[in-house]
């Protein structure tokens, strides 16, 4: 476990150093599976890489999303997969915000990746 | 798959037809587990069966919950449990509410239940 955990951080951290912080939403190929789903508030279910690339795009652009710290809280063994749960701090234009998080990892060519990402606001 | 499905079924149907439509939260004890989490939008996570039964009493009071009605839109084999994606429309006092979920299944005394659930509005 403490090897898929150190494994979990480098995926975490290509999404906040490299997609976040550096708006490259390429990277979003080395987080999320190819047929993963995430699931925003307020919008509906997106379906696949390419779908999700463009939402983050949006997403960044649209909030002015400029920073995130994502934090493990629990780290769940699901068979192949882990369930995580977790809590993301983003900087956005309009301030801070913080939300909770459940993402479903599984093994993509070696890599663990986000198969399944939902999150909500805490207030 | 298909019996794990039926006795999921079973489940959702012990939330939407004893908790949510009768008011009954003792019938939360055939939906979570002992130790589950529901993360919900706006409000801290909940740990623990009890917590959990008072979060919807104050929720089902508050919001004037009369009726749900859950699909489930994928079930992901993970190991010993099952993540499933869903859709909710739920009934309020002031209007309906349409959420998507994911919720982490996982058995507990031959019983299949939620062991983590998060939701948060399509819209």
């Amino acid at each position: 476990m403490k090897e898929i955990l150190e494994a979990m951080k480098a995926t975490n951290s290509a999404f906040t150093d490299e997609v976040i912080a550096k708006g490259n939403v390429g990277a979003l190929e080395q987080v999320y599976t190819a047929d993963a789903r995430v699931l925003p508030p307020g919008a509906e279910m997106v379906s696949g890489r390419s779908a999700i690339q463009q939402f983050w795009a949006g997403a960044i652009q649209g909030l002015g999303l400029k920073r995130a710290v994502l934090v493990t809280v629990e780290a769940l063994p699901a068979g192949d997969g882990v369930v995580e749960i977790g809590r993301a701090d983003l900087d956005t234009a309009s301030g801070g915000l913080s939300v909770k998080y459940v993402v479903f990892w599984r093994q993509e060519a070696g890599r663990w990746k986000w198969h399944v990402d939902i999150w909500n606001p805490n207030s």
